[in-house]
């Protein structure tokens, strides 16, 4: 099990050797232009993709404390609503030091397999126009609020992202600054792309094995899977006499809606096709 | 919105007033025997229903570090099986002191109506007989694990707990001892209600709201619907005049497991026809 970084860098294999753990074959020929989401930008998508998380805070021994949360977001920070009663409103009040595990909904049985991600900063009760917002951001987010955000017990928390730690599954992860993560955008194709996935799968699976032979670096696929897209191309599982493997294929340029994913997708074939 | 403890009993409103927040009209006549499952055992329903959570452990600055984990359980303790490279698993090296966070598979729309439990303690690397009972505990529930479980930089932990906190939903919520915990059971009888739940409420709404009218609590109830079922009744949201309220109707003696339901429910429906 390789490790790749964001950018799809190889990294050396760390774990020792278990004997018959699953490994891929390598690519036989250049891989094309691969860009993916950055780990920020995988990071801004999965935290888009729900309104449900799990909160680390602070008891007053200073010991850690996990507890189910719902937030809402003002750009990437987690807006949420806690009662003070609360041992995790209590914990905040005390200690504003929190982080949040936010987990993609589910699209395997394996549950190691999901995208998720930990954000970590300062929890802070917003004042004036970002409280309002905040509290309008809850509210779009988590619909039941409206029978709680205002009793007096309830306080709106903005968490101030200082650190990500990105997991996409297996053997992909990375770390990125808040900054970082400040600035990046959900992708707009992800959260869509059910449908176009499983058509592509369904209608197109020619052209899926085109684009793994001629762009992916896997001239001898006999079968390819897309497993996901997003605005910079598509993921796609590939199967070979050498075993199985995953690999990318890049659009012509990034896209920035997805309606632009059928053009992008059928450009891709054609230029698959072509090589 | 009453809070209620786990055995049911009224606790103060403590909320301030909300304005339009939703209430629930009190019983007009004694509950009968609404005797329910401790927090304890809710918990441990919980925990035994799911094979993820997150954990929440403290980085080297002692801050608090939320992170998706799966667990296998032994009694009532979850196992991990973590990277010795992974930040969470550099925390437990440095810190054992941890809490996980567990939410029950989702039922209903509204995420916060959902059961979650937090388990807090020390997680601890076990040796020996345990060690062997522990993998083998993980690798039942998580069946990926075989890949990874005996990769040189992976290690099994043990959470030991010491204090539970539930939230059964809205307005149910306790907390237990590590040591009541431990003695408690996962219920026989919830993880497998669904059908015979969807079957009472298709085919006998009668006789629920006989229930609800007699045994329950509400003899102007007009329309009942069971929303749950475990080892010791019912339970019931009924609409009357005047709005809807929750109610639970319990068997004549506590059932040993799932196969009993149906016995209990019809001894029920008697019992309820009869008063």
């Amino acid at each position: 099990m390789a490790l790749r970084d964001s950018r799809g860098t190889r990294r050396p294999r760390d774990h020792g050797d278990p004997g018959d753990a699953p490994s891929a074959p390598p690519p036989l020929t250049p891989v094309g232009d691969a860009a993916r989401p950055s780990a920020a930008e995988e990071a801004r998508t999965i935290v888009a993709s729900t309104n449900t998380g799990t909160l680390a805070t602070l008891t007053e021994d200073g010991d850690p404390w996990a507890s189910f949360v719902t937030y809402g977001l003002l750009g990437g920070s987690p807006v949420l609503c806690v009662s003070n009663l609360a041992e995790h409103g209590r914990n905040l009040a005390s200690d504003p030091r929190a982080s949040i595990a936010i987990v993609a909904p589910k699209t395997e049985s394996d549950p190691l397999a999901s995208g998720r991600v930990t954000l970590a900063g300062m929890a802070e009760r917003p004042a004036g126009d970002e409280l309002a917002a905040a509290r309008d951001a809850h509210l779009a987010a988590v619909a039941a609020a409206k029978y709680y955000i205002d009793y007096s017990d309830f306080s709106v928390w903005v968490l101030r992202v200082h650190r990500v730690r990105w997991v996409g599954g297996y053997g992909r992860m990375d770390s990125a600054t808040g900054a970082d993560y400040a600035a990046a955008e959900p992708d707009p194709v992800t959260p869509r792309s059910a449908g176009a996935i499983e058509h592509l799968n369904a209608d197109h699976a020619d052209s899926l094995t085109a684009m793994a032979r001629t762009l992916g670096g896997y001239p001898d696929t006999t079968a390819a899977v897309c497993t996901g897209a997003d605005r910079y191309g598509l993921d796609l599982r590939v199967t070979t006499d050498r075993g199985i493997a995953y690999t990318r294929v890049g659009y012509a340029a990034p896209i920035g809606s997805y309606d632009e994913l059928r053009g992008a997708t059928v450009e891709l074939a054609r230029r698959a096709r072509q090589g």
